[in-house]
């Protein structure tokens, strides 16, 4: 049965890293967990070896004992886990990373079969059918744009409402997923579910629940727009 | 002698599309000019057709007459154009349409040779040596990101300063831009230059300067950041 946490952010703005998520990780894995963590996004370009530590040092309180995947090669058991979780930072560097070193495809197979999932920013992308609608820049390029397809739907981690009054021409969010729709690849064309900071998607079997402290914004097309409350089942809508 | 115009935007807030660039493309242009529209980036989705209407509406005041690129194929004739214009929108559209339809090759090598190339936003990442620092969203998968290479730098437009502030937890762009060079792909790594709203570059042969009302930022790596005064000479830091 699938089990998965996709989450907007790793830290609220004056908390420490991943502190807001704690109580939900602790309900999320079983107690003791083995933690598989996937450090490929390198956040300000941190090394593997590093990010695996500050993740560890984060999930102690939970009692996790935690293995980087890049201590891994792609024969791995993931039985021996009991979870995986994959943190932010570019996009484009962690999907790059799995596809050359062979992971992706076991990790969505295990995560499929019921391994729990959960990921933050760039993690919470690799969730959905594509990373086509993330924020970051293409810093390399990797040979496909798809996912694990946890869930019908791609995501949009750190959702910013456009600010009234903004005399910047760059786009906003809600263009760019506009234009995603209009002119993108007709094969990541999903639902874009816009997750605000604070917010997450709990997902157990077909169900898939908003949580967190803001509405959830949902790009059913180029038109149709949807504002979800917190706590509500989502699936529905991905249909 | 290559000729290019590099801009961050089109369209100043509360003006009219192009109008701050109409005084610098009536002296960039020849008298008359025939010019040669990119429309592929198709900004809000809109067609190939009202794209070019709108530019050639725009550059009426300055006796241009306009064909779009959608009309020609990959043979087409460069050389009965006095110029190329390329609109903004997003650059993966844009990188992957000039790809795929083969007008890459033969539009540099027309711009190497002297056709003046002149662009906004999208159309200012065109010129650089790829789109590695564009902040669009990856809505198609180009086969390459690179560009056209008039300059030995990537451009970043619209370049936003960080916020004072900020309780939002997604990277600012000068912390995308160190990721780019921390972890990003070597084939990429050239200097990256901010341009403000407002601002372009002026190219003509090997001199590059700075132009608009602010200064420009360039980051010539992950560590060294310089802010640039405009109509400046560049070109000593792009080596």
């Amino acid at each position: 049965m699938l089990k998965a946490l996709l989450a907007s952010t790793s830290t609220l703005f004056g908390e420490q890293y991943l502190e807001y998520l704690i109580p939900t990780l602790t309900n999320f894995y079983p107690q003791n967990p083995k933690i598989l963590f996937v450090p490929f996004a390198r956040p300000a370009g941190i090394s593997y070896e590093t990010y695996t530590a500050k993740f560890a040092d984060a999930v102690e309180v939970i009692g996790a004992s935690v293995t980087g995947l890049h201590q891994c090669n792609s024969h791995l058991d993931f039985s021996s886990f009991d979870g995986v979780f994959t943190g932010g930072g570019n996009t484009f560097l962690l999907v790059d990373t799995l596809y050359k070193k062979g992971f992706m495809e076991p990790l969505k197979n295990a995560v499929t079969a019921g391994l729990p999932y959960a990921g933050c920013s760039a993690g919470a992308n690799l969730g959905g059918m594509s990373m086509a609608t993330t924020n970051d820049m293409p810093i390399i390029l990797p040979k496909d744009l798809r996912t694990l397809g946890l869930i019908q739907a791609n995501l949009n981690p750190h959702y910013l409402d456009p600010i009234p009054g903004n005399k910047h021409n760059g786009e906003t969010r809600e263009q760019r997923i506009k234009e995603f729709f209009l002119t993108g690849d007709l094969m990541y064309k999903y639902p874009v579910i816009g997750l605000r900071e604070g917010n997450w998607l709990e997902i157990s079997d077909k169900n898939i629940w908003t949580r967190g402290l803001y509405q959830t914004r949902i790009f059913l097309n180029e038109e149709q727009i949807i504002e979800i409350p917190t706590d509500t089942e989502i699936q529905e809508y991905l249909k």
